[in-house]
């Protein structure tokens, strides 16, 4: 697997940069745009893997939580910086539905192909549902009731409010995994499985982290200003890609590890990825941007559609209702799987 | 019990064909239709329970999980081909939240004045709660909020994908529990339980399955077509007839026998029939009646109207979190009830 | 703490009375309004106690579930008498709010800084689970949806008929806990901890009761008249003051005790009061006032605005998905807080 990304990067970086000076068209370049960018994020996911081992649980938590989503974070920053506002939550609502229903459920799917029944952690799937709730149901539904008629000046006052409150938030979670009650909801032996070794040391993690940051970000800057022309092309609508593609893009290395997992029977990191995920993209990568996008002349408020919004708290409340066990099969993944192709074709439609 | 019944259904049948060629009052003949149509739902009740039991588990299983609600799905299919959709998806609405809130309430609370407290499986009852989840608060939300702004066609489209996806998840959800899963979450105890006389031979339930659906689709032709009139002469919406009235005369049969388990402490049972029916309905009887509405002038999206649709959703989520702990007691059957009350009260003013 | 409600009580209810005669300022006579009640409160809490006490368990039980709430009920019936419905409605929602995560996330978060886990009945986190679904999300949810399009008369008789089956069903939930299952969901260490001895005597209590009733029953009638100036001093909404002070004001000293057993580690005595108040405030106190409003002449349907709605709804969920492992920690009490200080900002704004 890491052999095929290896291959894709070395071919992808020149070829979006001679296409690019070329001129190449623009459905091709988005093609070459998205593997390379899959490839590049494998790449960085490696990095980061290896910086946390060398720093230790504390440290390496933190670093996995803040870089694991960068890839989709330096896209969506250059999608605000074109002004694509609409693109980045449609790309935000992708990401939290495609971990949550697509990658929990390929993983759940796969894995209970060949087990009767997986188990996981149920104290961390208890605490993750209380994060989900609170980021999904509390700050993504509140902005949306209550900027109904809002001027868009106090739209943006509460949008920045429940932004900083949620970053607050997500640290003090870090903080209460890492520090205060590390090991507490946890059995011995899932402690000792942490002992890992890096596959690269600290300085050509951070080589290789500082050097596929920079490819992503030249790529992604171009990436995004095909989007009008694949949306035309295909007759997708902008929404479209931003829910299916660049979020499918922005995680597929991430996807492909997770279900991996699962068929080893690691249940337990399986669902750390799918749902640690959305976490990340909901209480940290979503609120960052409204501060980013602070610096651009678009704001952008913490307002989705109604579809988008929707879409997510149903898979929310899917995903407790089915995870609260701690147990998964087959069907479970089958049930997600349907929900995600479900609202595949109602973003297809709209 | 049952030779009451079969009273109803001897006086009954003769008297639907008499008094609809003499053209009694409409009044009367929607009397006489309700309580045959009850009278033979019942007979066909017991002719599947007898084939299933013939047939061995998986077949059985099939047997009940399709024809378990033959009757609804026959009225529903002639009121399609006059035109009443909304009567259509109102007796869904009725059969889901009479599952969930009347016939689970009156269970548990008629059980509960017996036994402190009563039991069942929780396995069950989390694997039920996925599925309605699924059920209600993916399949039926989605194409509401998916197309408010959405054409006809479109409209249509996407209730005729959900319909299909929900059809091919209903038959994975037999295949789990009757195949791959069949025993896997169960204590042995529960398993022995299941090996019952038929009632009848395998001819003769087919054969009374046989006449009885044509004596239920011959009254519910006529049955529908009262409606009008009954709606006019108590002043009652068509939307309460369908909620109310066919929800209760399609599932009579079922109801009483729900809470006679109950009353003899087989909660699993009677939870069975009540969780049971309602996925059968949303899942199976719903999608269905969407397909075959295309063969028809008039046809039939998947999109409630919101009262129908938040009573669905807000029973569904009452129902999880009361039985996710595989415990029950009056109280909790006095909750399900007063909900019922409360949406029987807003549905007739509405 | 006692000691301060003393002092604020003797020096607050002369300086109401001369204040009001000598028309003090507005704002300032606010202040000491809310103080005055504030220290009342926490007297009837003591008398109520100490009555219960007395009484034995079962009317004890009752007196609490009755009076507990009763200062809360007092304002705002003057508040209805005034014509202020929206104002009470605010204050009803900021009363579920300021109970659910206000007080609970204080208690979770000041009990977690001392112990790292902390556990409560889960029993009584199912049950009250289960009341609270019902309450918010079955019997404040229907009207709002079902009375879009009502007359004002229908609307009106559905939140009678909703009212009157809510106070049903809170007494049978109170004949329940006291009567057919006291005890059966406890372990006996817990019922033990019952044999308090009262603060006070019978006589004293009812005394005391009934003159600080009479004194919260004339303050509360000049503070409804103050709102008005003090929105307009501030730049608050009256919705904002109903939601945020109003709610405060009524609970405060409860508040404080619920607190302090955190601290304590009682933590099912923490629990109790806070989703036991927001219980008594949703399922007697909102009830009772919808139909106290009938006897005025701006009537009180139980329609909240859509924010007021679905912040009680999301706070509902949160709670339940927070406690129903029946384990606390800082964290479980720092995403409640943060979720109430995001609808505090939200309600400013509005």
């Amino acid at each position: 697997m890491n052999k095929v990304f290896t291959w894709m990067a070395w071919i992808g970086v020149p070829l979006s940069v001679i296409g690019s000076v070329f001129h190449w068209s623009a459905l091709l370049m988005f093609v070459i745009y998205c593997l390379t960018i899959i490839a590049l994020a494998s790449y960085m996911g490696r990095a980061t893997e290896s910086l946390a081992i060398v720093a230790g649980p504390r440290i390496g938590g933190l670093l996995n939580a803040t870089f694991g989503n960068a890839v989709e974070l330096i896209i969506s920053i250059f999608a605000l910086k074109a002004g694509l506002v609409e693109v980045v939550l449609a790309s935000l609502t992708g990401s939290v539905l495609g971990n949550l229903l697509l990658v929990a459920g390929l993983s759940f799917f796969v894995g209970g192909l060949k087990y009767k029944r997986q188990e996981f952690n149920v104290y961390d799937a208890r605490h993750n549902a209380g994060l989900l709730t609170f980021a999904i149901l509390v700050a993504f539904v509140i902005p949306e009731v209550f900027t109904m008629d809002m001027s868009d000046q106090d739209k943006l006052a509460l949008s920045v409010g429940i932004s900083i409150i949620m970053i607050i938030l997500y640290l003090a979670a870090l903080y209460f995994r890492l520090v205060t009650h590390r090991g507490v909801y946890q059995q011995k032996s899932e402690i000792i499985e942490e002992h890992e070794k890096p596959e690269w040391t600290k300085g050509k993690s951070i080589l290789i982290l500082a050097l596929a940051t920079i490819a992503v970000a030249y790529i992604s800057e171009r990436l995004v200003h095909t989007f009008e022309t694949v949306a035309e092309s295909f007759g997708w609508s902008e929404l479209f890609i931003g829910i299916i593609i660049v979020a499918i893009v922005g995680n597929a290395a991430e996807h492909a590890s997770a279900v991996i997992m699962a068929y080893k029977n690691k249940m337990n990191v399986a669902v750390e990825i799918a749902v640690g995920s959305t976490l990340q993209i909901a209480m940290f990568v979503a609120p960052v941007l409204v501060l980013v996008s602070l610096l651009f002349p678009e704001k952008m408020p913490l307002v989705f559609s109604l579809p988008e919004l929707i879409a997510m708290v149903v898979s929310v409340l899917l995903t407790i209702v089915l995870s609260n066990d701690g147990d998964t099969n087959w069907f479970e993944g089958a049930t997600l799987l349907a929900a995600y192709t479900i609202m595949g074709i109602g973003f297809y439609l709209l």
